[in-house]
């Protein structure tokens, strides 16, 4: 042991907890592998009067973390305050700027200012470390960055929000509905009050801009990210899904196409082959696709204190021991400029769900919709009113119509779902979820 | 751009072809992650007259891998020769002298000569490098080594051997015997002319040596590994098994015991609902119990002219960007000794095949023995004779017997067999397969 790296922790919550509790716990194995000791010297936090099981004797105790960003007793800042804007990024910036080594568990801070961030590290020549931003303690960010450096990249497509996945699986297994598992999740804490961040997708699309980064080398675009939530999804469509071969995950997926990479956030049919659909609960998984790689898949605890810990420390032992590679894993300057492919281009399999009157005709006029688009039909499930949709407004029956659609461009099949309901001939918004085949 | 590392190539099999032709083929990306310009200058190889499809011109050939290995116009020597001892160890040898930085696929030459190899490099200050021994382009060395290098690691089970994945895959969904498969496999190029190495475990025990020093901070130790291969897995065990719930993989295995460390290769009931048990045909996994970031799981594919191509690039891409680490991740002089726990102190479930002559009071004489040793069966599958073991040598018809053993001592267990073997009520050796459920 010939020195010592000094540290200053920002934010303890929950994982700056698990990191300290972490340092203490393995302290022998992460001086051994770091090849220093380690010290937390300063810390900051919004209120200093709460227990959290932790002896801060001997640190000092900084209020804002600003000031400990740019503290001399301090060589490792590590931000796990949280948010994109305001005091987190004012603290990295200022990190960075005073040539501090900064680790960071803050994937909206990473999405949404990335590109800039790194260019400051670079600029002082210190790291910019991130690893917990993305899947926990999963070794994506350097598996992409480092072990598939190689590979030219086609796809990457992730369980990327424990939450989702979380009651996803609950709604598939316990056979209830959305609102009623998301209220049993909120209570047993693996929800959030507001949990429209989760739900939404938002998430998942921070960690997707970042991983896109990295497996394509293109400039962080978390702006150009199509995002639909899995608020939607109801109990009709895990059944309809299930018996076709499928279950509905929400995917963050980054394909290279002809016309740009396809960044989209999404619930998606996974066929239950996939390894992909064995991922349940919490969990998060990430399958890599590289050109010599082949397809790589890394799956385990996406979240949580000591899984985020995990990530951050070996971010830390990576500073130590000068792994001194960019951030982004190039210079931001040699970032190839995000070029989006459009959505409507997207061209791959759907389910649609549709809730049509029980007329006669109905469903005729419905598969002459397709057929005007040639878009052909793999398979058909329709039946008659079921229990939860019940009698339509006008009176009549329902039928469930539920409908795998082959290969076909969305913007086709976004014609045809818009002719049908212009037909009439629906008592609900059609329901679209598309097939993701590539893992 | 604005250096250029020189490459020295010895070795031009699939692995060495493979690296030149991704060196070509994802020249862009590679250049752009590394930093710099990689060129191979100089080769190697047994026969400079062989077509390898690849185009040779300009580089300099030289007929000798050690004195390639101290050439003036390499930067980094690619060791693809393989084996333990020799050219390949005399080569790397005399590259790290020199202070060149080394790359290597070879798991044999690390499980046997790792640490005294490490120390070479160390005391040169060059990388030796060498993810494409394990597992292929599944970037598991570095995760252990730098993802989870803040863990206490409990566990580290894999799938390490495409060639017997392959083997006992065949064999439980054709319903095919093993030499049987064997045979195919060979003749399809799954399998050398020589299998032996590879379904006798003895590649699976490199692998995991070099993975159990990593996971554990200990010094490599190949010659502890317990060591049983797939040759004598029938097709009654697979059947047997399936309908227990479980499947058969020949695994590695590491694990942290009060005693010491257990490293052991051997075939291993694994059940039908863990990860590992999806894991078909030639491909690799490997499932890590760190204490903090949980189980995580990497897979893919783990051998081939791809796969190990971007593994070997992946490390060259490390040194070019300067991941300045120790290659054993710590220095080898902090190593901990590696401390044996002893396979019969081992304690697990078991699987055990009896083919019990068909007398009256065999059956019973057999539970006798186990009670004996305290040992309580979880499940007893007992049949008539059936067409594969017909009549015994005595003339008269034999039972199978397959029992499902709960946690017991090794020790108990093999004295259980020796008794139930001297009592001379069963026609052949006992078959005894280990659980595993620490996946």
């Amino acid at each position: 042991m010939t020195h010592r790296l000094k540290l200053g922790i920002a934010g303890l919550g929950t994982v700056g907890v698990g990191v300290w509790k972490l340092l203490n716990e393995n302290r022998e194995r992460i001086f051994a592998n770091a090849g220093c000791e380690l010290e937390i010297t300063a810390v900051c936090a919004r209120n200093a009067d709460i227990d959290r099981g932790i002896d801060l004797k001997g640190v000092r105790w900084v209020d804002n973390a600003v000031e400990l960003a740019s503290s001399d007793d301090i060589d490792i800042f590590v931000e796990l305050i949280g948010g994109e804007e305001g005091i987190a990024r004012e603290a990295v910036e200022t990190a960075l700027a005073h040539g501090k080594h900064v680790v960071t568990a803050n994937k909206a801070l990473l999405a949404h200012h990335g590109n800039e961030l790194a260019a400051i590290a670079e600029k002082h020549n210190v790291a910019l470390n991130y690893e917990a931003a993305v899947a926990g303690a999963i070794p994506i960010v350097k598996s992409l960055r480092e072990g598939l450096a190689g590979n030219n990249v086609s796809s990457v497509v992730g369980i990327l929000n424990g939450t989702c996945n979380y009651i996803l699986t609950k709604m598939a297994s316990e056979g209830r509905e959305f609102a009623d598992v998301l209220s049993d999740a909120q209570k047993m804490g693996y929800a959030e009050a507001d949990p429209t961040f989760d739900i939404g997708g938002h998430d998942t699309a921070h960690k997707l801009a970042i991983l896109t980064c990295l497996a394509f080398g293109s400039r962080i675009d978390f702006n150009s990210i199509y995002l639909e939530g899995i608020e939607a999804i109801t109990q009709a469509d895990l059944k309809a899904v299930h018996e076709l071969g499928y279950c509905i995950k929400l995917l963050g997926v980054a394909i290279r196409t002809d016309s740009g990479i396809e960044q989209r956030v999404h619930p998606s049919l996974v066929p239950l082959t996939s390894p992909l659909a064995a991922i349940d609960g919490a969990f998060n998984a990430v399958a890599v696709e590289g050109n010599y790689s082949g397809k790589i898949i890394l799956q385990g605890a996406g979240a949580g204190q000591k899984p985020t810990a995990s990530a951050v420390i070996a971010d830390i032992i990576d500073i130590a021991r000068v792994n001194a590679l960019y951030p982004l894993g190039r210079e931001v300057a040699k970032l190839a400029p995000y070029q989006r492919a459009r959505m409507r281009a997207h061209e791959g399999g759907y389910y649609v769900g549709l809730a049509v009157h029980d007329r006669p005709g109905a469903v005729a006029a419905i598969a002459k919709r397709f057929g005007e688009q040639e878009i052909s039909l793999e398979s058909i499930i329709q039946r008659g009113t079921d229990t939860q949709s019940g009698e339509d407004a006008e009176g009549g029956g329902q039928q469930s119509v539920v409908l795998i659609i082959h290969e076909t461009a969305e913007a086709a099949l976004r014609e045809a779902l818009a002719s049908i309901e212009a037909d009439g001939h629906i008592a609900d918004r059609p329901r679209m979820i598309r097939i993701e085949k590539t893992i």
